[in-house]
């Protein structure tokens, strides 16, 4: 529970603003690092670019946030420890892999976030599904890898073992928040209905997954 | 000579944007990473937000470029070798060296575009004029320095031998990149008039500096 003064009913909400303005820094960060490994400038402009466009997706959060009278810092603090251990264990070493992490695990959180805005009341749910919209970035990240594969199929092994580490590291973290999170568990099992609605939101978010990897031409 | 064709005429112009884009993305590098530095979110927050505002500048810049019939990489690839020059050789080490960077590197860097770009024709001076407009950089960069100052003036010394390493090595590179860009040198000296025009923007340049040094309590 995000620790601000906020009517109960909100708390879920501020809970999930709050880590999804701390997720957009995250992301800024790692994209920004990313862009240095881009072998064109071409490239490096393009993750540039992307990384821009998640400030703008934090900056439209935090605006909401103020709105509804919170200190943004007090909202995302709560997610920093998780947000930044799935980062430090998941850092890529190169662009390849900057790349299936900008498609998987950017694909894996934005499926599971769109799950649970389902559940927010109005101006809350358009806000996130708004910020949630691909910005291009899946397009350009798919593009590159398949190019890659293409070039030398070699590198699909490591590639998919890359992408099994990124979906084990993104398990632990979210399951870290959730323990530690009520109001946001309590608003995912309340909407789902019960826990068998759980288990068909993970079999949805799982299926998503399969189709991502089957599309850059990875076993899953 | 940027090795692009473009009419004679234009050559000193898609230098200059050429210049220009490459700085902007740069500064993103940058401004990227001093984020990291950031000892609170708040600080992390605000230099990101920096960082994508110069995306913003070097797509207005790249897209005048398209719109001139020029390759962009092209462009902008003369001048890689001395724009890393100046960052590799001005890393910051900490949160304060990063900010007076942003300061007072990037202060002198915008005098000398703004004072080469009254020299451009009609739109592109226009357009070099609304890129290099402050987007609040300063004014943070300032208020942060000057609070680190007042807290600990012991950082002062540091701090104005690390300004007079960022001057000194932006003076040997943007004499590396006049030497080689005939084009750009011609339309200074021929734009001041003469060398005596060229040493007067010199000098509006270095007393803007000491200007800025004065605001931010450091010596010159």
């Amino acid at each position: 529970m995000a620790d601000v003064e906020v009517h109960p009913g909100q708390r879920a909400v501020v809970e999930l603003l709050g880590v999804l303005a701390y997720a957009e820094l995250t992301a800024f960060d790692r994209l920004a690092e990313d862009a240095r490994l881009a072998p064109t400038l071409d490239g490096r402009a393009a993750l540039a670019r992307m990384a821009a466009a998640e400030i703008a997706h934090h900056e439209r959060l935090t605006a909401r946030l103020h709105e509804l009278g919170v200190d943004v810092v007090a909202a995302m603090t709560p997610f920093v420890a998780a947000l930044d251990a799935f980062h430090d264990g998941t850092r890529a070493s190169t662009w390849l892999e900057g790349l299936v992490k900008a498609y998987v695990g950017d694909g894996l959180a934005t499926d599971f976030y769109r799950e649970v805005a389902v559940f927010l009341p109005a101006p809350d749910r358009a806000l996130v599904e708004e910020v949630l919209a691909d910005s291009g970035h899946a397009d350009f990240a798919l593009r590159e890898v398949r190019a890659a594969i293409a070039a030398d199929p070699a590198v699909t092994g490591r590639l998919a073992l890359w992408a099994r580490r990124l979906v084990g590291e993104a398990l632990t973290q979210s399951q870290a928040v959730m323990a530690e999170h009520d109001d946001l568990a309590d608003l995912i099992i309340s909407g789902t209905g019960d826990l068998t609605g759980v288990g068909a939101l993970l079999q949805r978010i799982t299926r998503a997954h399969m189709v991502r990897m089957d599309a850059l031409g990875l076993p899953s």
